[in-house]
């Protein structure tokens, strides 16, 4: 059974324009270093927590293993974002953004990543994921453990060229394994505990180390491995990174986990559930009622919470809309900038987008520190 | 022939939630003036340049005769946003926005603009459009001229208490009009000429104003009457504001027409055409070449620019991506505030909206004097 995609194949980038102009300050000397046969320039940040990118004679510098995962049935959308951001947040931890700037993963290839994601066999020895049991029970089944693996890249300037600084591997485990007993038929699920994935892919990360430190690029650089839990099909959120390792430059077993106690909640909490701070969730509930009778036909008021420990660290707020004047989102996004200055907790980041089936209509963000919300109305001549 | 289609019935709007907290600075205070049964309160200004919008009882005070417009087989969307901002801007010509606060039109309502915008006849002696001349020939044809047509009310604070300082309407001529012989049939097109429609417009406005005046809340206030020439509907960008006239408080017929050249352009620009200044398009042009570079796979890099005159006054760029990897759209926003600094032209705003198929993924902005964009990446728990 195979069951990979590659959703997009890149193997053979044309590289139709060869030239490309020096970008303003962040552009770095053209001068041909050893791993690059024209000039390389960074993208530009846009704030001192992001991370800069690579561009190489004007082309970005896409990942060698791009788009590839272990396909599901009707994957969740959230999940994909959410472990590429949350890898980005755990290196933060250990590759500072002053110092180091982001590269997409260039060791790993779209066939080893693939081979590694598939069931161990004999014709696939380097599968992380088990051998096929030959069972189809949901519970007797050995599932698919690790749904997905992304390679990050963090690089640091010397003498104007970039060299490898260190490299984040992301792997993401499965809570529920989506299969079917035949092609094209009904989808079964085989739950998968968070002790049992997190056990699996602890395993697996020491496998990942040890095949890593076999490549001569990546022998001596530290490597972070993060563990994340991916969310059901059916969930409006993301899933949850659980653990991440640093590993020294050399090291070939990892030593020591770090636990992550991060979690996503969708808002409101549905019943029967719970967040870990009721004043969150009754403020957006708060928040809620009052943005709904402002308008007669509003469709939806949604968020995404995120949270460390029992701490609010930041919030999606997603409004959906029937309405389409234009005075009417200008007047209801000007309501909305004090409506959630007033209502929603503060001193954590918050997103606001007001979107109908046209699109986006208006956004509005509060930066961590900023009491204030800017908006934006999107607009059309 | 019913042409006429109410987009949102709203006529029985529920109250179902009568009370509402006070919004910060903005509120006005609740004494129970004549027109009001509840408190009232603005929306809150999102900048200088907008006008704060009007709430009572909590809710937003909607339009009444919101989403009237003649219907149009496939009409244009832009349109709609091009007309209803244009009449803002307009409108800020007149009447300040530290003066005065915006309220939707509440003085007609949605039967009245309904039988406006029909064709005169027996039963609808109030209609706007001309007698049906029993023709169905493109040519020969009395075609609408008139699309749609818009009130906005401006308001004045004195003692706490909103008054009417002010309305400006909106008359949409076509630049096409598009109708059937038969109903479901196909459809044929009705070409009018920007001199016809505009003179059409005019006549039409007189008579407009003077059926305002019959309106004891309308007689002595002052009334911005404004033209607008619809764009066909396989147009890319909204239609143009042509002329608009200024008529003092008690003034019965229109004493003079301000024109307007204001023009909205595609870029890039199709062959054969040209826009107003070549530097601007080549310019796009060079940044649209550098941007498609950048990724293997970017769909489209389009944008809406309006002048005025000659000048340029303000561009809004659309960017279409397949790639969906979270890191890319960071990279490529943080590229792009660079690209867009370097190639796009300086001293007007200018907004980048990059989508894909699942929707808004980033967008930049940079304001009319600032020099550097700002920019956000959408982004999910």
């Amino acid at each position: 059974m195979k069951r990979l995609r590659t959703f997009l194949a890149l193997a053979a980038v044309p590289l139709f324009l060869a030239a490309c102009g020096n970008l303003g300050s962040s552009s770095m000397s053209g001068t041909s270093g050893s791993n690059s046969s024209g000039s390389t320039q960074l993208t530009g940040q846009s704030s001192d927590g992001d991370y800069e990118g690579v561009i190489k004679s004007g082309h970005y510098q896409t990942s060698k293993s791009r788009g590839v995962t272990n396909s599901q049935d009707s994957g969740n959308t959230y999940n994909l974002k959410s472990f590429e951001n949350g890898m980005l947040s755990v290196s933060k931890k250990v590759f500072s953004t002053k110092k180091y700037v982001f590269q997409e993963g260039q060791h790993l290839t779209t066939s080893t990543v693939q081979n590694w994601l598939d069931r161990k066999s004999k014709s696939n020895p380097t599968g992380l994921n088990p051998k096929s049991n030959g069972s189809t029970s949901s519970t007797k089944r050995n599932p698919i453990y690790i749904q997905a693996l992304e390679e990050q890249d963090y690089m640091t300037q010397k003498n104007n060229k970039l060299h490898l600084g260190g490299v984040t591997v992301g792997i993401a485990v499965n809570s529920v394994d989506y299969y079917k007993k035949t092609q094209y038929g009904a989808t079964y699920e085989t739950k998968i505990t968070k002790a049992a994935g997190e056990a699996y892919a602890k395993q697996a990360a020491n496998t990942v180390l040890k095949r890593l430190r076999q490549k001569s690029a990546l022998k001596d650089v530290p490597i972070v491995i993060a563990i994340y839990r991916q969310a059901s099909n059916d969930s409006l959120v993301g899933g949850d990174f659980i653990a991440y390792s640093q590993n020294k430059a050399g090291s070939t077993s990892v030593a020591k986990w770090t636990a992550m106690d991060e979690k996503n909640y969708v808002f409101p909490i549905s019943s029967g559930s719970s967040s870990p701070n009721s004043n969150d969730s009754s403020a957006f509930t708060n928040f809620k009622t009052e943005v709904e009778n402002f308008f007669p036909n509003l469709s939806g008021v949604t968020a995404q919470a995120h949270y460390n420990g029992k701490s609010l660290t930041g919030m999606h707020v997603n409004i959906q809309t029937q309405f389409y004047s234009q005075t009417e989102i200008i007047s209801f996004t000007q309501y909305l900038q004090t409506a959630a200055q007033k209502y929603l907790p503060s001193g954590v980041p918050i997103d606001i987008t007001v979107a109908s089936t046209d699109g986006t209509q208006s956004f509005l963000s509060r930066a961590s520190g900023a009491k204030k919300f800017t908006s934006h109305v999107f607009n059309s001549y």
